[in-house]
């Protein structure tokens, strides 16, 4: 995963044993030498087998590559590969480096236990990237996102081939960077809390390490009141401004009238060209208010004296400045679909955040397009959900070959409201994953069975990478109960899933809320709980088996009487009690699936009115309760329609 | 945990909310800044509060030191502290920062949930070490632990007052110490896999930080084949050599006769004073062949000519020299208890890794002794077992007063023929907390129920500091078996416990073995068997309860239906098949347990000659497969002994 362009496979496997060795033929430098050693070590750790750097045994993966490709990671740059297992060796071969890099992905990927060994399948792949930008865009604004939380995410990208780190550096909650040139900007704005440019620098050549281009976003003239905080004479209205502690969308605006903020600006931007490599800077643009401009006499007689008619004239003006400041630095721009405006050059990337629509628009006046509608990571939605959004869907599956081409990805989103460095790993993993297959593999590629058993695979794959996304379930739900409540508390959280938190309904939190409820430990997607479907569904089928309707049984069971072992536990624990009602409705979801199941193994009818009446029942315990709905409720009600079919 | 030595707890709760703070008061320096700021950072992970550094609120721990206390940890320096917690603060005093340490790890015990809010108990607690000397010995030579297992496992030790770490450098297997003056010892004996100096300093400064002594062992005359595959001339017998990759004692010895030996020896030791600030270095000495010194003419030439009589003359003499070039370094030696020779001055430390017998002798003659006996975590022991050895039992314990004071305490010692970095962190941890707790606690504080209820406190505490000694568990779980085996191997992953592997008759592992089976998931000692046993004992008490006979009775059947669901996939994996037996007998430990809980329960006598007959067939179910034992043969034996009582 993501599924490869052309996939043949051979007869028998390749032995992958302990001195099963690595090669590299052909070109060579320190990037690529490096990248070998990681997969090394990657295997070792999938595998336990110890892989030393100085084995020497006949079989051998021998990695080819015909040059370095370009030094930085650049759009559009050669990805493509081909792979050759057979059972006497594997071959990768790649034009660049980073074709190489996607291969490694690739390989470590096949790596499995036959068993009887560790083996990878004989296979021939050809394979290259359906679009050439797949991000991941990481707020570290709202929260806070400390470099090794930073580089165990770029890992985990790389092993599902991601290549754009889209760094949202700046926010009304936090400004990220250390400038040397405005020190009170990461001083006044950050609460201690920014990378400092050897942090920056570090993080860019992670990334690269990894071919992953990192394109940092320093948003403005909205959503930017951190930066007012050490310079309160770039926004529109008198200060003084401090940190934004909670969330939403606030009135501080820069004030597009003052050469004094684009004279800050074009300092600023000069020292940043120098950390970021990549030629595009993101630039924000979304959610500007107008109304520290409205209420500005000096902006509105700059308006008049500019023919400028309305509050988007001026940002649109705001932009075109920006953008020619950035030119000079040989950077282009990439903002959220508000910035498009015809003054702005072609080779803008625009990231519709409101739909395919937007997206056909951009396209179709001639600017390069992102995807991120639908991609956004914190709405606790499937990974089905963002799976089945092509960006060359809906409005977009109508344009025009040229303007399609201009649709070069999509990205996926990780806002932080409401997460914080412990549990970021969770909400982006593994979901970003089935995204990453979106954007990489061929738009046919569409099966969601399919996707979700290679997820699963993937998704334990990426334990290696050191994201945690797994790993921080245990001493989450530890840190809320103790046994014997702590396995009640689990087979609670295995038949959640966590609902959109509203920002509107969610106004108590802020930067400072703790992260420790249940919502906060659970993935968002319950994998249990998708077994569990999926053995539901095979009750249906011509053949059921009796290990499926067994193992059905045994849950339905646990639910049934999970909560007399869990409430009193819950009663006496402020950070549970918010979920009594879950546990109390998981048990009567448990009891309605018991009598369905019953029906279905009875092969007997039920009465009349009994499956209106279930289902009622179980719509109603579907209902949300502390951010998280009870995605049992669901199973429970595939089993009454099961039961209530002739 | 460990006990403090004096605890008066008081009225009430002290809040730990999101703007608790931490203030230094009086003498401050970076270190103590630094411990404070990382105490922050392990209460907001334990507690998923922010805890930001700028917080501001009423409630906060003061911690007020002295002085400094010696610049780096020292032998015997002042550990003590005063901690008092009351419902409007907490005030932590020590006369030096090692001192506010060790109070720190204790803070950080204290804060729990109570039911409405985080909190700690108010509480007056005067603490100080019983023994100086509290020691983990890590074996870096068999197995290579990169820096960050290093690491982590420092701050682990730190958590439960651990203040020597025993840092086994070189073995037959590795050199794992850059050398600049001698490049081959590392080149040629280290497969790659050895510390820069650069590591080397950053982990005695990482260490220096948590008040941890780090004591260098260089293993010599013997234990020392990796020395010799770039030095062949510093052997006895001539080369060449390479590094070893099977375990055992091998020949291979320094040659005691060589004034080459000690010339090396003493530049090699004037290069790692410069390394290793502490005053001890500690010279390995143990288990010596003397079939290169018997095989040597002038090795025997040169014994007759100085009136040396046998083997362990010649090593009284290496030793004797090697002590005096330490000595023109400034530093004093440490060895195993084989180097005890009344050559050597009465500061030396002898480490007894043979009994209390030794140990009493080596103090007896006037040596410092340090107490290893019974604490090798390698032999798969359970926690209570190292618990109940006390450095000054047995022959110890009739030692005089001066004596005694000689006896300066132990260390836990993780010897890693069968270990690997990745699976390390679950040998040491937790039991390597029950040992710290003998060595700086009362000796009278001895309750093993009341330990083992702290231990698991503590062992999910450790999750905070990185150790992955519970974390590893699933991902090599995941890499043995999928959905639904998944399910069933948990379950007898958790009726099962590490059997003591033997040496002898592990002869087939070498360095590079993989270390993936199932005994490398599992932790020594399960937690799910512990709390189990606890509610058989109790259907004992005078009032059982319900809800204890009930998850018995939950976990018998789960045993005993597991094999069905796990034996297929057991037997079409290389990984697992070796482990069916014990699936089998689990399913039948299960049959057997549930037999007795139905006399139990239906106060029924059993028939003449069952207990008999179950009590034989579950003895025979313990027995090891695979280098495990079934716990869960033991517990049910408890059951049957139960159901049998009249």
């Amino acid at each position: 995963m993501p599924m490869p362009q052309k996939t043949v496979w051979g007869q028998g496997r390749l032995l992958i044993g302990a001195d099963f060795n690595f090669r590299v033929e052909g070109y060579t430098d320190a990037r690529l030498r490096a990248a070998v050693g990681r997969l090394r070590g990657r295997i070792a750790l999938q595998t336990g087998l110890p892989l030393l750097a100085d084995a020497t045994g006949p079989l051998q993966l021998v990695v080819s590559c015909r040059g370095a490709g370009p030094k930085n990671p650049t759009l559009g740059e050669d990805e493509s590969y081909a792979l050759d297992v057979s059972t006497s060796g594997a071959r990768l071969s790649a034009p660049t480096v980073t074709g190489a890099l996607r291969g490694m992905a690739t390989f470590a990927q096949l790596v499995s236990a036959d068993g009887k060994s560790y083996s990878a399948p004989a296979v021939h792949i050809e394979d290259r990237p359906r679009f050439p930008w797949r991000g991941l865009m990481l707020d570290c604004g709202r929260h806070w996102m400390p470099v090794d939380v930073v580089e165990r995410n770029l890992e985990a990208m790389a092993a599902v081939k991601l290549n754009v780190f889209h760094w949202h550096l700046t926010e009304d909650q936090g400004f990220r960077v250390e400038s040397k040139r405005f020190p009170r900007l990461q001083e006044k704005g950050s609460d201690g809390q920014y990378y400092t440019q050897d942090d920056i620098r570090r993080v860019v050549a992670f990334a690269r390490d990894r071919g992953i281009r990192v394109v940092p976003e320093f948003d403005m003239p909205g959503h930017a009141t951190s930066w007012f905080a050490g310079y309160p004479e770039l926004a529109s209205a008198p200060g003084p401004y401090g940190v934004e502690r909670s969330f939403g969308i606030f009135p501080p605006a820069m004030d597009p009238s003052s050469e004094r903020v684009y004279s800050f600006l074009d300092k600023f931007f000069g020292e940043m060209a120098g950390l970021f490599p990549d030629r595009y800077v993101h630039i924000g643009g979304d959610e500007v208010l107008e109304t520290q401009w409205k209420a500005n006499p000096k902006i509105q007689a700059f308006s008049a004296a500019h023919g400028i008619k309305d509050s988007r004239g001026l940002q649109a003006y705001f932009n075109k400045r920006v953008q020619e400041l950035l030119a000079r630095r040989g950077k282009k721009v990439m903002g959220w679909a508000e910035i498009q405006d015809p003054g702005l050059p072609r080779d803008t990337v625009l990231q519709s955040w409101r739909g395919q629509d937007s997206l056909a628009d951009s396209v179709k006046k001639g600017f390069l397009g992102v995807l991120s509608f639908d991609y956004y990571l914190n709405y606790g939605k499937p990974a089905s959900f963002h799976y089945r959004n092509d960006p060359l869907s809906g409005a977009a599956a109508e344009l025009d070959a040229g303007e399609k081409a201009r649709v070069i990805g999509g990205e996926a989103c990780m806002w932080t409201e409401f997460v914080s460095a412990q549990t970021v790993d969770s909400r982006i993993w593994p979901r970003a994953a089935a995204i990453a297959e979106r954007l990489w593999s061929p738009a046919g590629v569409t099966d969601e069975d399919s996707m979700y058993a290679r997820l699963d695979a993937v998704s334990r794959g990426l334990d290696w990478t050191g994201v945690r996304h797994r790993s921080y379930e245990r001493p989450a739900l530890d840190r809320l109960a103790r046994a014997p409540a702590r396995e009640a508390l689990q087979v609670l959280a295995d038949a959640l899933e966590v609902d959109r938190i509203d920002l509107l309904r969610a106004q108590h939190f802020t930067t400072r809320s703790p992260r420790n409820r249940l919502l906060d430990a659970i993935p968002p997607e319950s994998p249990a709980l998708r077994r569990l479907e999926a053995s539901v569904r095979a009750l249906s089928s011509a053949r059921p088996s009796p290990e499926d309707a067994a193992g059905v049984r045994r849950t339905l069971v646990a639910w049934r009487d999970n909560d007399a072992r869990l409430a009193p536990a819950l009663r006496d624990n402020f950070l549970l009690a918010e979920d009594a009602p879950l546990s109390a409705n998981l048990s009567k979801a448990g009891a309605l699936g018991l009598e369905a199941l019953d029906f279905i193994e009875e092969g007997q009818a039920p009465p009349a009115g009994w499956r209106d009446r279930s289902g009622a029942e179980l719509a109603e315990l579907d209902k949300p309760y502390a951010e998280m709905t009870l995605g049992a409720a669901r199973v429970a009600r595939l089993l009454v329609e099961r039961a209530a079919r002739p």
